[in-house]
């Protein structure tokens, strides 16, 4: 019989309230905090749109936490020490593979998009230089919007149709899956599959993204897979790494393929290792920081490698990254400027906030509106084609020509109406793939934009980029953020360059900065991003003026609005642990922010009942403590922990006290392992009658010493202990060692602070 | 009356065996496990010498866990949000001073060294050219002898008498403090004071070392020292930054400390923090490392503007750090190179482990005969003086004459019997700062060094740094190492040059090879140093070269001996807690691994029974559980843990219930601050015989909620939880409650994975 724990004394305090609506604030007394809270509970959370005052309860957690049960102490009890150091090798193996393959990968779409993108842009080159002395630009026009628009349709319809959870950068979803959270399928090969080929499909598209974010999703798919040692979507199973098949494993992997995709796309290793660091730091620990850049740096390296052969100098390996910002001049700024670009940090907060605002608020709107696969093409094609036509408006109206200069060499000029032997200027914004259009911005010598046509180029590109996230199509934000936070900053750089003091000479530095400072307003990234934007201009120098331009965005911006992952993380109701408690919090306790009753088993439990709990859909538990000596009036003592999964594989494979002596065999970690980490619904699987009637013995099987918190722990004291320990399920107990509640994962993201004050957050099934 | 809980079986199992004597294999039976911990528990220590086997009981640890107690989270339920802002405000601005004083210091130190050493090559230079001329060359050497004697005595001489904690490069010290181990004296103004002092002697001295390595732990200090905003030395509280009175805030600002101190002396500030998490990272936190990153920049951009100042070109911030490697070209190296680097990292290791294998019994040596003041001065002047001589019997034999090239300026070029308009090549390395030594061997054109010089230099120079390393001098190891390592690398270098294939063409960039090689096998750091040497070389693309070297390094230095920094901890017997538990230790549980019996309190106590509780001088406890409802036979339930030193400050202000009335007011958490971190010994505090006879309420001060384990949970679980949150005690609980055991460090440290198999050290008082 399970024994469900009762609850004291809230019902009472709470029947004579009428359900609250939309997030309350939370006043003091205890009492009205419990009432509220389990109002919100029994709400029914159909009525709710999307919104980001919701939790989705859809979300799993990882279980960062080892289950030492019997089978495991057991297998490791027989490993020699010879057998530690052979798995320590496999994960050093594994690494490598991870680094090799996402290398390979970003290297792979460079490539294609470079032959592609070339392919498309000398077709309608060829076409636009022939229409402008024949007349008839209108066509060329049409021409240009058609093919982006094609691929953009390619890319979209891919996305849509198959695997919809490969749009945008798949940076949040991997923000949220090294936070802990499992977002489904985001680590399969086919979203790895769709992903390349929605990338490929957008950057040919002429769509302002970039291939860079992109890669980070990417790595973390390959270190999925191949630390599994099987593709379940490929249904081939090698029978290596097999011990790698648990969460706890799973999840440092996926932090190395993370830092791998970083590192190809930036060519920061670095960067990397903080991304995945300051992403998913519940775990550091030295030697897995070392593996991790260990693969971070084989992905670089291959990524260079390759790119070297492909270019014709094999073993040529000066450039790493998919991005390079180019040689810089050694501490080429001065003193006095340090102020301008802190002020250039303060503009890249507001336009990043606002950008992150709009943003907002077409999200929203797609939520509401474009939720059809159909529409949602539709909406990528038109982007494609509106893109396409004011770059070309743009160019067609601007009548600023330069002549190439000796070091800077054009890849697709375009004359237009210049004189010959010039260019069109904008064109060489708009004409060209966005990861180039940085560099020329970064590195044209002064003179080489007039200041109107950065204006303009801004002004559209601002809403271009803002539009183009968030469509349907695989596609990052950090290119268009620093090519837009590139054109600014150029732009302040021509001010300050025509205000007649010789002292600024070179614009391009501004635009390095004002790069920083957009990207900065953007994504609120700290560390990370400062390391990875010097390790991409690879100049240590920068160090400084970049980290107080990204201080500075993010202080201002972050006044504002929110960071664009962390709004889209919000929007998707994802129960997201930041880094402590709220610093108000300190005043709740265990007692408030635990669930409960909670369900418990005995040490020997009888089928049926466990068959019913897990069948239950109304309460969806993952998690259940292991009581003993309880009376029918008090909760148990607490002895151990189980997990929905365990019980599943235990069902599946009928270990019951009757039944053991007709079974040929004890039941093994390994065949825990076989089943990670899609287990099968209880729905499939089939219990008897007579089934129902057996008992299991969990005493094996079960986490036999889970943490548990006593009830009057505080509210940050429960935090620290789920984030440093990576948990899933905490036990609150009273003095007595009896099961009182358990704290999850929503528990403690359920609370944040908002601007008055302590802020509850309601929870949805959806 | 405290309550003692019993022992149950352990003794009688134990009773008939003899002692065990040095630290034993352990044979897996429970049984036998139990009871030679005991023993060794019992054993007088004070027959053991110091030796690594050994753990001191004489370190106590910081308390990285909040104590939650009332008066806490009274003091947080006053605080408004605003005032938590403050408080984050001033961490910024604390961080920020640590920055800007350590950026000073180093600076400091940089310009004073700069200045007397070039006064002092500048008169024996003198000499030396004018006794080549006139003959009697010996009396120059006496000279150069005497003076450089004389600086190292005078250095000496005041780390010997007035501080001897200043000694050597107090990283190892650090080290041990971020980990979480009270270090007496080491972070205290004094020894900032004599380790400044030290450390310009021992440079100017010609000692093997380099003045980088002492940079960390002197930014430590000031972290210490700024941010409990008063010197206790001075006898000055300024009465700012009080909140930060306390190990958990301290620790987090001396991982600041310690990465400016990084970033000032190798101009990494990413290095730095990388440091700072690799030595204490329990404590990863976005912010938190934010505000470390902070404090390296401002370090680095510190020293760097007045250096600027001083070399007369203000605002010009391009050399950062006190050692900078020079601009190495951009991808000059090639794919067939790699494998002769990871030789070289092997290479490395070999040397690099023998020389820990070296100084590791130079250091058991001296720890024997060499411990008396007078005697440590002495040795530190023999080893000036015969450094001065070898260096100059190197000269002298030496017929290495080279034509100084146009770019490499020779600062002290020394003629000895070259033909004119050439000079001594090996003078150039061994007369100069080691500083501008290793970047001679970096950047000088290939030929300027032959092979004979260079393998002599590095054969001499190998045992006088050994040698040096662990002299009564403050003084780093980083810059020997490099220096040692250059010289091998480039002799490589020339040896590959010479072989007559043109590909290998540049011996600096093997002489940088070499030297992260030489360092990795000493110090064996992984990310930290990569990132280090990679920032001081200011190019980003020999990252992956440089991580190969030090990854091979590290793993075959490892097989051979441990790094010199964990030597020197061991041999300190400091209960320095690993990454994680050793991997075969999952059969040991709690119950094994904890000190048992515990002495508790009831929550309210007579006062008499504390102070003989405090006074007992054979069981210097520091954590005391507070136990409710026990009966005399049973141990009870476990409802809060307090400090000795809270105890003691509840003593010294007489809070006993029986005066309640009499006190003027509530003892406040400003109390408990004023008197960190230097609690007075119990003995200090007179209590009556009357006062002996009143009682204590411990319920307000006592941490309500202290993090409790039951009996079976397995070693690498508690090892986990003490380590990622920072503990000092962890109660150990049996199935309903009761305190049963703590785990405090020594505990958890005693184990460790030896050469066959798990080892348990001894614990000794001393």
């Amino acid at each position: 019989m399970a024994n469900i724990t009762k609850r004291v004394s809230w019902s009472s305090l709470c029947e004579d309230r009428a359900p609250g609506e939309g997030t309350a604030l939370l006043d003091d007394t205890p009492g009205a905090r419990r009432c509220r809270r389990q109002e919100e509970t029994l709400k029914q959370p159909n009525e709710i749109p999307h919104n980001e005052k919701l939790l989705s309860l859809k979300y799993e957690s990882l279980d960062y936490d080892n289950i030492e049960n019997q089978l495991f102490l057991e297998e490791e009890g027989q490993m020699s020490p010879m057998g530690f150091k052979c798995v320590e090798i496999s994960r050093w193996v594994i690494c490598g593979l991870i680094g090799f393959l996402t290398g390979l990968i970003a290297c792979f779409i460079d490539i294609v998009v470079e032959i592609v993108a070339a392919y498309k842009y000398k077709i309608v080159k060829r076409y636009i230089d022939q229409f402008v002395v024949e007349g008839g630009l209108c066509a060329s026009v049409i021409l240009w919007a058609i093919l982006n628009s094609a691929f953009v349709m390619a890319g979209s319809l891919v996305v849509a149709i198959f695997e919809p959870i490969a749009a945008g950068s798949g940076i949040p979803q991997i923000k949220c899956y090294l936070n802990g959270v499992k977002i489904p399928r985001v680590v399969r090969l086919k979203t790895l599959v769709v992903k390349v080929f929605g990338v490929i499909c957008s950057v040919v598209g002429g769509l302002a993204v970039g291939k860079e974010g992109p890669m980070i999703h990417s790595g973390a798919v390959v270190a999925a897979g191949v630390s599994q040692g099987r593709s379940t979507s490929l249904k081939k199973d090698l029978k290596i790494f097999e011990y790698f098949r648990r969460d706890t494993e799973k999840r440092d992997f996926v932090s190395a393929g993370a830092a791998a995709g970083v590192s190809a796309a930036f060519g920061a290793p670095v960067g990397g290792v903080l991304f995945s660091l300051e992403e998913g730091a519940s775990f550091w620990n030295q030697m897995l920081t070392w593996r991790i850049f260990f693969a971070s740096m084989i992905s670089t390296f291959t990524l260079n490698f390759f790119r070297s052969i492909y270019n014709g100098n094999p073993g040529e390996l000066a450039n790493p990254g998919l991005i390079n910002f180019g040689q810089f001049e050694s501490g080429a700024y001065k003193l006095y400027e340090i102020p301008i670009f802190i002020c250039m940090g303060a503009v890249g907060g507001v336009l990043g906030a606002g950008f992150n605002a709009l943003n907002y608020w077409l999200t929203i709107f797609r939520i509401r509106y474009i939720h059809r696969s159909y529409l949602q093409v539709i909406e990528a094609i038109l982007a494609a084609a509106a893109t396409a036509t004011v770059s070309y408006i743009l160019m067609y109206c601007s009548d600023d020509c330069q002549t190439p200069g000796e070091h800077q060499a054009v890849e697709y000029p375009l004359q237009l109406f210049c004189p010959d032997g010039q260019h069109n200027s904008i064109a060489t914004v708009f004409f060209n793939t966005p990861e180039r259009s940085v560099r020329n911005l970064f590195h044209n010598f002064p003179g080489s934009y007039n200041s109107l046509t950065l204006f303009l180029f801004t002004f559209t590109y601002f809403f271009l980029a803002c539009w183009t996230y968030g469509l349907t199509v695989s596609a990052g934000v950090f290119i268009p953020s620093l090519l837009l936070g590139a054109a600014w900053g150029r732009l302040i750089g021509n001010l300050l360059t025509n205000s007649g003091v010789s002292i600024f000479a070179d614009p391009g530095k501004y635009a390095l900065m004002g790069a920083a400072a957009q990207l900065g307003g953007i994504v609120r990234m700290t560390l990370s991003l400062t390391v990875i934007m010097v390790e991409a201009t690879g100049n240590v120098t920068y160090g400084l003026p970049i980290m107080l331009v990204l201080m500075t965005s993010k202080i201002v911006g972050d006044y504002f609005a929110e960071g664009l992952y962390d709004i889209h993380i919000k929007l998707q109701s994802v129960p997201f642990l930041g880094w402590e408690a709220p610093a108000t919090s300190h005043s709740f306790t265990a007692r408030e922010v635990m669930s409960s009753p909670v369900m418990c088993f005995n040490r020997t439990e009888k089928v049926g009942t466990i068959v019913d709990v897990l069948s239950n859909t109304s309460a969806k538990h993952n998690g259940f403590p292991i009581v003993s000596d309880f009376t029918t009036n008090e909760p148990g003592r607490i002895c151990g922990l189980i997990l929905r999964s365990q019980l599943i594989v235990l069902l599946k494979h009928k270990v019951f006290v009757e039944r053991a002596q007709l079974k040929q065999r004890k039941l093994l970690l390994k065949d825990f392992r076989d089943a990670y980490p899609r287990f099968p619904p209880i729905q499939s699987i089939h219990v008897s009658q007579d089934e129902r009637e057996c008992t299991m013995d969990l005493t094996e099987f079960m986490n036999p010493t889970p943490y548990t918190v006593p009830q009057e722990t505080s509210l940050p004291r429960v935090f620290k202990l789920f984030r440093a320990l990576g948990l899933r399920h905490l036990v609150v107990v009273d003095n007595e060692n009896r099961v009182v509640g358990l704290v999850t994962r929503k528990d403690l993201a359920r609370y944040h602070l908002g601007k008055h004050g302590l802020e509850e957050l309601q929870l949805a099934q959806t």
